[in-house]
């Protein structure tokens, strides 16, 4: 399970498909044992960039089979957002019956004021079972809900099973160290904070206070040293950071980034094909070329991380 | 089969549920029985205002089975709309098999650009099929998609399959007026148009040309007798609409109007219990009193229309 | 000046224009004279119906200079709602100096947390000054703020010099409701709730307790008698109000709506001209027509307000 | 005046303030010249970053005056969007008197559909004179107008008078390719294209196609070379953008980004003091570390780009 403790590397899995839009079962075993290999403390999966959205409830449940079966003890988070509360409770029901370590969820973009944002997790937690570990997942990005650090504290003061932040505003910085400032006082509980938004700042959120990484940047090993060296040495943490920023960047496009993260999954044999779902295309042949460059410049300066 | 040449008047039919939640099958015969005995053309399910996005995917299909088993000759329009094409397909295919006469889809918020909305639909169509008749749904006070008139001329000329417009803009009298000139001048091809909205401006849309109404409103005869009368006595259709607009107007409340419309379907008969599945709730007291005395107003004025 | 026991009736006012769009100032004078001659308690200028984001500063400044010398012991109340402070601040001391009873203010659309609403009116009013009461404008269909009570609690908490609430969230009668038990409970302090939203709920929400109505419909005579009878008289103010729904139903279209208002303060002799500034146009052909019908049956179904 | 023909750096200048909010008169003239001594080939001011909305009308022109007195034969874009026409066209006529070379306008955010956004430039041109060349700004991060790259032709056909694109959608390089594409088959006209986005895909862009940078990235230099190298040696560009990457991802972040540039900017001697207008704040203490660390390795890395 996960709790207010947990720290570290959870990487963001994509949900591989086939060529015509099957689900890749096949994949997903394969990925996991990949992550696994990069020496990550945990899974993500059926987020936002695992096209969440697009599956019908088995292909959920059996993308959460394959991967736990897959995971060993790696503790398996699931994403289990959806329009509505009756869809999420048995999500999540199935997911922790087959052994995830907790699920993740943001409300809808309807909610808007503290109160509805408060109430919607009431709600929520009240479905799923107060027993469920949860991440706050904060990425008004994505899902236009806004939340102030005083509604994030509020949710997470009134639902004891809220464990874990993923951090995703933008700009979001302030945000980390105002929480750190209050659970210093006393005016807050322990809560696992994990950061996403692509690792786009990875290197400072960490000087912030940060537990670690919870992204799906096709280079696990990045988030690895990253999230390992910025405690003791924050120059050598930064130089790999800053030689995995053109092309971390380039994947954290809005929308497109996901075909550049597959591509690039595809390429290292994480998964089977780069294919995405309808009605989300593959990269455009320019696109391609220019990934190529970014990889090849990023091979030269962190050596590890060639194709 | 609903097709360019359908009129009247389709009844929005809400989905019934138990007290603790569950979907209450039982109503659902009864329910389609009353609408069918009050005279309507067609009924449209599993929309907005039938609960869509809180039903699992076997309980819609259970709605859309029940229904059109007891719908009769009566065409039922099914509401397909869903975050990913992979459950509309699957809907949509399942609901023709059982019997529907179409299916009413609406683009998610994201579809902001006329190349959006127009791509969106064809990539919906291709995933549903070019031979089932779609409702084109233009509601952008419940989905933030708004759509100039020229986009929905485009999405109907590229998709043969799309026969009618559930007409929602608010404003939107104006639209009506220029797809009808448009039709008239020969720039665009026939189209049903139902209009929605609560039927708040259902007097006056008809003489802008609309071919009647889909909506939901608590009392289809008024929808009925207003359709009917429109064309040759405007004055008594008037009449009609006045009376009914104190409770109408109250019922088109977004968000809080569904419990209202619940809540008089079960005082008529129409289903058992007005209660709606989380995180909706049910009528406040002041407001159940509120709808009692425009009831009793109404039943003075129209008194056909009593309880 | 303002406070939190004013009540009755406020009207909107437009901003008057001549055909090619300069100010029509000789209209200004009138027009207040006019609203004055129908017992209105006060007015309120330079609202979203005063187009006052088209206005130049220096004929925002005339508007207010006319409708206050016209005015007489009316209490004038100025919108000064702005992108930025320093156009808010001037305009409102400004309008201070000049006469006025009171600013109106609502946030940006970017203000979203309940920590951001708060924010926005501490630093408005300390730009403003703490000695200019204000009127709370709530309403996010215009604006896309959106404003739980608990907000707008803490609004009127941490301001003093906020006396009233323009109410017009849409449902908003359970607001009122909400805010006025506070009081009972002491738990709120006292507040004036004057009603906008074009009336279309005014006679629920004078049930509701609230204290009058603050919106433009074009018939102040209706607002006043309804607003009047509704405490001593509830059926004679529904009937009343009733009368004039259908028309108030077609004044109260977003966008469209403010050129059928002042096409019938055109026809009434409040202003000369029903012109809008760009990119705003007047009404159609065919909504003319439908006006002028809404306007005959308003006349025989309540005789005063005929043209 | 700019022209279609328009190639190369664009500074985008912030509005600088005194410690107390005055606008700092001073200071304009002394920054153009630093940008001119960088070798700019223009400058753009009022923009969104240039706290232009709180700006009032005669600041505005004070800081148009300031700006193109200093700016010698470099040609000044001067940013006009506004709520209202009126301001508009007031401040395009005032600043191309003064001297400007022509101005750059975005659409407000209600503007949805491609027959609005069209709609709205015809009105804007028509308001500020068919002679008046200008920049269509696609911005739609700040200001939530999507526009897909057909409704920039459009407007581009529409308005002789639209010389240039500021690109910053996000993603946007296909945008670029589409374009450039269509005008090699010759679908549409000559464009000048020059990016903003605080240059987070500069190094891109260009060979997208695009003609140059207008951004404000606080090291103009860094632009200069980057726009000038990237048609001649691709990875001479691109070590020097990859060199700034960590810091010029500092600055785009939404909101708190502005604070970082003026901090950046005031240090340099560009401008005399960091302060933003009310409501927003300078850097935290926290983040001025940040900053102080990315410019220490910017300068390891870009030796000329120290402090």
């Amino acid at each position: 399970m996960i709790s207010a403790e947990t720290r570290g590397v959870f990487a963001i899995a994509p949900t591989p498909f086939m060529p015509g839009g099957a689900l890749d079962v096949a994949s997903l075993g394969r990925m996991t044992e990949r992550y696994a290999g990069y020496g990550v403390d945990g899974l993500t999966i059926l987020g936002i960039m695992g096209e969440a959205q697009k599956l019908e409830p088995e292909e959920s449940l059996a993308v959460v089979r394959e991967v736990v079966a897959h995971a060993g003890s790696l503790p398996v988070v699931v994403g289990v957002s959806a329009p509505g509360f009756a869809a999420m409770k048995r999500l999540s029901n199935a997911a922790m019956e087959m052994g995830a370590a907790g699920v993740m969820m943001t409300p809808p973009a309807a909610m808007r004021t503290d109160d509805q944002i408060a109430g919607w997790f009431a709600q929520a937690v009240a479905q799923i079972g107060t027993d469920v570990p949860f991440v706050l997942q904060d990425h008004p990005t994505a899902t236009g809900v806004v939340m102030s650090t005083n509604v994030i504290r509020r949710v997470v003061e009134e639902n004891p099973s809220c464990v874990m932040l993923k951090h995703e505003d933008w700009p979001g910085l302030e945000k980390i160290s105002t929480i750190r400032r209050w659970q210093k006082q006393g005016d807050m509980r322990d809560l696992s904070i994990l950061c996403g938004n692509g690792a786009l700042f990875l290197d400072l959120e960490m000087g912030r206070g940060a537990d670690g990484a919870m992204t799906g940047y096709a280079f696990p090993e990045m988030l690895r040293r990253v999230v390992d060296l910025a405690p003791r040495d924050r120059d050598a943490a930064q130089d790999i950071f800053d030689a995995h920023l053109p092309l971390l960047r380039y994947e954290h496009q809005p929308g497109v980034g996901l075909a550049v993260r597959k591509r690039i999954l595809a390429r290292r044999g994480f998964i089977a094909h780069a294919d995405l779902r309808a009605p989300d295309a593959p990269c455009s042949e320019a696109a391609c070329a220019e990934i190529d460059y970014l990889l090849e410049r990023l091979a030269a300066r962190d050596p590890g991380c060639g194709l």
